[in-house]
């Protein structure tokens, strides 16, 4: 297995004009999506995320993982040949890649987001170029106090991905947990550690619900895939 | 009951060519909204706010509570499937919680918004990071002659609730009151206050007229949904 | 007669399709456009400005004031009836109130925008928070020599109104006067004021044509309301 | 001849759905155009510029000038009836004049952009407000030593004009030249001059192609007025 | 051969809507657009990139370069011809022209972007004006200790282009590499040295695949031009 993934987070925004399709038409634009997500899934990682009433710009969210970026640009042109891609805005995307950390003795991971935890909290972020003339103890000193705080929050798990070069921000951050609002003390205590001076930007910020991609695409129209095919087909 | 709540406002703004329906169409529209609204109503906080008159950018705010954040997703599904949603967009959206505040002794709200005023005043805010750094009896101080200014207009209630990690903002700060003549003089005079030093953003600002969810969905075009439906059956 | 009023600026921006319209169903656009504003006119004060050749981004400015703010909900509610609102987008919206100035002895306007001046010079104005940490004396002085230039053109017309937690700015300021060029030279003085130094934001900036609501729909198509609806009756 | 001018720089940017249309209907959108144009161009000063293959964001751009404002309100509303208005937004509009010169001996022109050069570079321009702070001996020495760059790049000819109150930017810089790479030197040498410090923005930047109207507008569909008139009239 | 080249970058994103027609017309639209592509290629250089997978904003990118800026005019009033153009929109676009380097010994380069290395990482970069400020001495030292970070990379090939005053950015970068991951460290390796203090922007950064015009295009509709025509054809 590949010691480090590419993962790109891929948002999609219905326009208001596919919900006056015909409920046959969107259940078959739901299923083409889906098809290619579950033919991507079978040996590779992708997991689907709900943000309906939790964001009003955005709908879905599609993380897809591989070591080889080639295979997200296949993935991509496969998913825009779907039906639902011909009413769908993309009005996010993250491209990172995970790597070894210079604050911790962990090696890169294959993979991220593997918890079965309820909720993804994620946003992309920068930090002041302040920060990146610190000498490195110091920069240690600060990133470990802010370990800490994190330690105190054993049921929330976190995922740092790298962008640099790559795409707008510098890291794509995202947390998995049951209880929002424990996740929430979080971040606000966060806010009191000194490595808070230092981050540039880290908005916007996405509390997604974590479900099958079949039940992130029901939710699109409040119409399961499955009930619509099944009276098609009669 | 659940010592703190989640609340979300939604935001909607009607296509023009919304306003080119059938006036019959345009009430059903309205009443498969209404109608959701209702259900959730049945047992959980939701209010409605009319914005016509005060911004430009959008039309309608629904603002849901739950202490269960999966309540405001399926909410926000069943909205989503309405012919209201077939022609609105969602310019902005802000998700919080309460909970306790460092500086008062009053518990977590287990609803906000819960007066009869007229008007409801709005806004995300952000702090500046320098806030953060300073000691806590200092925060202590600074607020207490911030929530003394409030005290001078006792006709206006405030609710703070939090969005930490959750969205783009800090917190969410809302003002009930009946006089906005009034609540501008007390922001006015809060410029004043050594607290106002310490605000990153407190924009957009959106007043807000409080009335029923059917009177909210009439101002979006001038047209009563019982009349219409009065009309429809006859 | 109230001693303050509420005032709103609502910008509106023509859908490049409404020209694609029949000359006829313009002409009923704007006609349903124009009895919504006349009718609001007849005990409170509506002023309209066009900013064709002026502005790429607005074409028309409807300014509508009444001391209760209600009455501006149920004025765009009628304007959202009407055929014009179908196909228009609303670029911008300020709204503001009068009030006693701190820094003159005048009391608060009932009413803005009086003159029959050719022009007005409008944009929404946000200071920097430093000015508000200033003392008294010392933002009365600078007040002071910031009004002293305005003094020197004495064929502008000033109008300030307030936003303080009512809308995204701190103030509206309009000025009316007949020559251009001249408040040109104004505000390129004011630049040298040290009150200059504590201005955080002060555009977008307008430059608008004053004329009835009927000249400024005109504008919209080039076309006469009158004569249409001549030509339609025979 | 008046001594100052207001200059109207108007941006178009087609609808890409304004290509599917039919090449006759084509033909005629831009002959009202053209008309629109030529009739103003009779005693008045209008240019047209092309920005196909240099901006992605506008594809062409009308200049008009007159001393008059009202002037060119009235050449906007003829424009906006002509078919071309019908698929095209304004995503940039700058309204200026001349004036004289705080750092020359000259007089104010009464014209711009008076050259027979092959291109234009434009942008608009705001200092910052610690320009306005310098003393005016500060000022005009540091001007001095921006404008004897320039007098080292004799085949580039510079227009300045003034915007203060009247738009959003405070100037509006066109230069002429024959060989962008010439001007690209001049502006690369400008940034190590005292003066550079002092711009707060001078974005966005506009490489513009001089050409006729007709030709103009020929490039925004590849297609020339003329043939396919005569075409048509067969 | 001229010693100097003009580079355009010019950016195309789907409408929804294109997805929508006909296979046989989409292959239509994409063989229009290929040809205006093979034809300029024929003596000038073109290269295709697409960003299906890496970006969300944008779809495939077009460098276009020539010694004549008027060359790249004709090529994209031809390009606005083509079927494509008429269901895109050109999110960004750069133009800039190579010259020689303040802090090299090479000539400007007459062609960038010759390698065949399998991604292109681009972005548009601004300095900050303290940068023009350091005396020469000061900023070579900085420059080669840039440099020397680079020099550790040698499979990542850099082509540094100028926009001063043509463009809204100062420089467009971009670097040849087989491996994404190798990049990243590099730029991250960057955050560390002396000249990172000096950047104003250099978003958004685009993670390209370098392929031939035909096969971008494929990768619109995830369908071959060829084996579409041969359908057509039979």
């Amino acid at each position: 297995m590949a010691d480090r993934t590419f993962a790109k987070f891929t948002f999609f925004k219905m326009d208001p004009a596919w919900r006056r399709r015909d409920p046959v038409d969107r259940a078959e634009d739901k299923r083409e999506f889906l098809a290619a997500c579950d033919d991507f899934a079978e040996d590779r990682s992708l997991r689907t995320y709900s943000t309906i009433g939790t964001r009003g710009d955005t709908d879905m969210i599609v993380l897809s993982q591989s070591p080889n970026l080639d295979d997200l640009h296949t993935l991509h042109v496969v998913l825009g040949q779907s039906g639902l891609a011909k009413w769908a805005d993309t009005p996010y995307s993250f491209l990172c890649t995970t790597r070894v950390s210079a604050y911790s003795d962990e090696n890169a991971r294959p993979e991220i987001c593997v918890s079965e935890r309820k909720y993804l909290f994620l946003y992309p972020m920068v930090k002041k170029r302040s920060w990146y003339a610190l000498d490195s103890d110091e920069r240690m000193r600060i990133m470990k106090s802010h370990i800490a705080v994190g330690r105190k929050y054993p049921d929330i798990s976190i995922n740092t991905t790298y962008s640099y070069g790559l795409d707008d921000q510098e890291f794509v951050v995202s947390f998995e947990g049951d209880d929002p609002m424990d996740f929430l003390d979080l971040v606000q205590e966060l806010r009191y550690t000194e490595s808070s001076a230092y981050t540039e930007s880290e908005i916007p910020i996405f509390t997604c619900l974590s479900m099958s991609t079949a039940r992130a695409l029901d939710a699109l129209d409040g119409t399961a895939v499955s009930s619509v095919a099944a009276v098609e087909r009669t």
